[in-house]
């Protein structure tokens, strides 16, 4: 019995901050209470809570003290109010998919988010969308696209990520370039705080200046500052027609100048610039047999290109039937052509050409399952820089561990990339000191250490490292004042 | 002598928050300990210090303990290190053209931070530019021009305005629709905490997810939490044509419905949407001896429009020298003629004429001392209920105030209402009650009572009857961790 483990185990406080949470009565105590809120079949332990008990990669995995699913923002802070008078600690999660171990619970009551999966609202003349927490990504997408809009935020885990992990980690993906990061498209949040009680900041409106900034820092705060339950979110007009390709170029560089050319014609229309090395063209080959590489010669340097043409313009289709903007994009790509920047180019001529390009960029993740052990990162330079970067990383790399293997992907139009590399060596403290070096370069080259993933607990030691110590301290000065009793997600995201 | 007064009068605390301030030493002292940061010429106090003495509108006055005019982030900090030992207030100032009484500062050192008006570096490739916060507005324009880009961030007081205060009190202004409001356009910060430590965030990234969001939880919190000297803002590329028009409508709902047929044509182009109601136009004249009217008649609801081109397509002159995009722009306002939803409309056809439509715009601040007394509130709702809003507040206020006058301006495209009006009635009871009730109208109507002059002293009471009550204390308690002395800028944001 977890119950039974947990008294025993005497864990439960292992990860918590500020003043240490003391058990003020025992776990079945708990667990009844908990069942007083949500009813028993929503109160799950020991096998039972086993789903929740690992992340994605599965790279750590934990026993929570109990699994608790509520289905409305009452329950949630009902729940909370409990872990606080008991001191036991709480730990959020909606869709699991996060890659910093944000979720790890040991010993934790887990408050999953999935059943509150209702999107309360669209409002297509006002452009948002009212949702609670659990909603599904590619759930929400579907309900904007009804309406002829979009939520643009993206990327390949979108059927199973959910609204509460997106904004909690300001989620970033492959449309940043044109729409930003989450936190950019939330105009209101409603949350449980440490205490149990509700913050209600669910503005739908785009201005409104009234008092400190709290929406923005609960998003990105990884459930340690209190629980997002619902959003409001900024929905956009769906672009009229997409026109997407595939360039190789035959430098970093270049591909940089590809992408200044395409936003200065097309108005700043680029919504995805995706960059893909040979080596993860050949993983892609490798892991899916149906795959085709996007050209009939391997480049080094695949470029996805996606634009989003808006206006009629630019989307109508002409009396040939074709796209004015993918035509644009055609001339442009095949001037570059002849300049010698853009060695190959390919432009979908159908959407089902489009998915093809998408599906590959998209399986980065499962392709970095290819082989074990794997090791990431997720920095950011500024684009001028990232040339730079991928040199000064692949010659460290290679000294630490001349066997090891590159993947690689970058959103190379936010000059963020996420180094992912099989080591041939075993040892965690090779994989360390690489994960050190990519960060030391990335800073070194004016970079962040943390571009989209968070900071979880995986990249704690990293906020030690690198982030300017007052923050450090400000933040820690935060935590403690909304949560004296440190039950909130404990030992994430603050060192 | 002020410093006398200072001793005599023990206003010191009278906006002190958290611990009240207590003195602990004399205030001649401290001019001494100030002038050895900065200078003694630097260090102005009594009639010197007068001009700092008062607000835009000059409803408000009163005496600074000192102004101190600091050259550096350095000198910042030890300024508000020794007011810190010293435990007395501290207000920061930059342009001084807030709306809100945001700079009232009795007895309290004001820290000038105009001398700190270097653009650091502007980096056109990397599209950011680093600027000290006493830059004004206008020059960082002009810096950002050089380069063919813009800071979209434009208002009447920008030949005065500042950038620290700018993002101190999370400015709008007119180009809100296109690029959002300040908060959305900072990529980093340096500030001074109430305790004297220098908070460095001057990330360049568009990506940086590392740690509490707290750029953004000191933009807009209006020196109330630390003093921002310094900032990274995002630039843009300038459009390649403006194209600049007014129409008068026949309604608002016409008005919006032509909003939505320009942004759908132009792909999203659209960079203001100005509302100009008939009483603004007539105070126009009023006040311009050489103004002319938008139209031949008189309409009741007149709009500037402006429109970014920023693509070659759309902006690079035809044959016979016509912008497609003013030549798309006319074919609209033509048919929308036809069908009634525009009753008349003329496009600039120079720069002269655009700056003319500008300036009219532009004029709103100065026109609304034109009559005394003069009552002004800023909110914002809904797009679709700017209309409902203005009738509302029409019925309210004329049922307490008969004789009352509306100017009134609106950035329609935000929701976002200037109400401006000269009550017949000199007492100041009538005044708050009308201010009251249009606050109780945009509220009702799922509006904000504050879009984008802030808070500052102006609007403490609409805080305590209009937010949230968890929200105030989660303010309240951050307020109190950052700032346990209370000497930021006490008095302001937190009620």
């Amino acid at each position: 019995m977890r119950q039974v483990d947990f008294l025993k185990s005497g864990l439960a406080s292992k990860f918590a901050q500020g003043n240490t949470p003391l058990m003020k009565q025992n776990p079945s105590e708990t667990a009844d209470q908990l069942k007083r809120v949500v009813g028993g079949k929503y109160v799950l332990t020991g096998q039972d809570a086993r789903p929740w008990g690992r992340d994605w990669y599965e790279n750590a995995t934990w026993s929570p003290l109990a699994v608790v699913r509520p289905g409305s923002t009452d329950e949630v802070a009902a729940i909370v109010r409990i872990a606080h008078d008991s001191k036991i600690p709480v730990v959020p999660v909606s869709g699991n998919t996060g890659l910093s171990k944000g979720t790890h619970a040991e010993d934790s009551i887990m408050i999953s988010l999935g059943r509150m999966s209702r999107i309360r609202e669209i409002r297509p003349s006002g452009r948002v969308a009212v949702v609670e927490a659990g909603v599904v990504l590619s759930n929400l997408h579907d309900a904007a696209e009804e309406h002829g809009l979009i939520f643009p935020v993206t990327f390949g885990a979108r059927g199973s990520a959910m609204i509460g992990g997106i904004l909690s980690t300001n989620a970033g993906g492959s449309n940043v370039v044109r729409y930003g990061s989450t936190r950019g498209l939330c105009l209101g949040i409603e949350a449980v705080l440490p205490d149990g009680r509700i913050l209600d900041l669910m503005s739908t409106m785009h201005k409104d200046n009234s008092g400190y900034d709290l929406r923005d820092l609960l998003i990105g705060a990884e459930g340690t500052l209190g629980i997002i339950t619902a959003a409001v979110v900024k929905l956009f007009a769906k672009p009229r027609a997409y026109v997407t390709a595939m360039a190789a170029t035959s430098s970093l560089d270049g591909a940089l100048s590809l992408l200044h050319i395409l936003q200065s014609e097309t108005g700043g229309a680029v919504e995805a610039f995706e960059l893909m090395p040979d080596t993860f063209i050949e993983a892609h080959l490798k892991r899916f047999s149906d795959a085709r590489t996007p050209f009939k010669d391997m480049h080094e340097i695949n470029i996805m290109i996606e634009i989003g043409a808006l206006s009629r313009r630019d989307a109508s289709p002409s009396d040939d039937g074709s796209i004015p903007m993918a035509d644009a994009l055609e001339e442009i790509l095949a001037r570059e052509c002849e300049s010698g920047t853009v060695l190959d180019a390919v432009v979908a001529r159908s959407e089902a050409q489009r998915r093809e390009m998408w599906a590959r960029r998209e399986s980065a993740a499962e392709l970095s399952l290819l082989y074990k052990p794997m090791i990431h990162n997720d920095v950011a330079v500024p684009l001028d820089r990232v040339d730079d970067l991928l040199n000064r990383i692949r010659t460290r790399a290679t000294e630490l561990d001349p066997g090891i293997r590159f993947l690689n992907v970058a959103h190379l139009g936010d000059g963020n990339l996420h180094f992912t590399a099989w080591p041939e060596s075993g040892d965690p403290k090779t994989h360390e000191a690489i994960n050190l070096a990519v960060e030391e370069e990335a800073i070194s080259l004016g970079g962040s250490f943390s571009a989209e993933h968070g900071i979880g607990i995986s990249k704690l030691h990293s906020m030690t490292r690198h982030k300017n110590p007052v923050a450090i301290d400000v933040m820690r000065t935060l935590k403690n004042a909304l949560d004296p009793h440190g039950i909130m997600n404990p030992g994430k995201v603050v060192p």
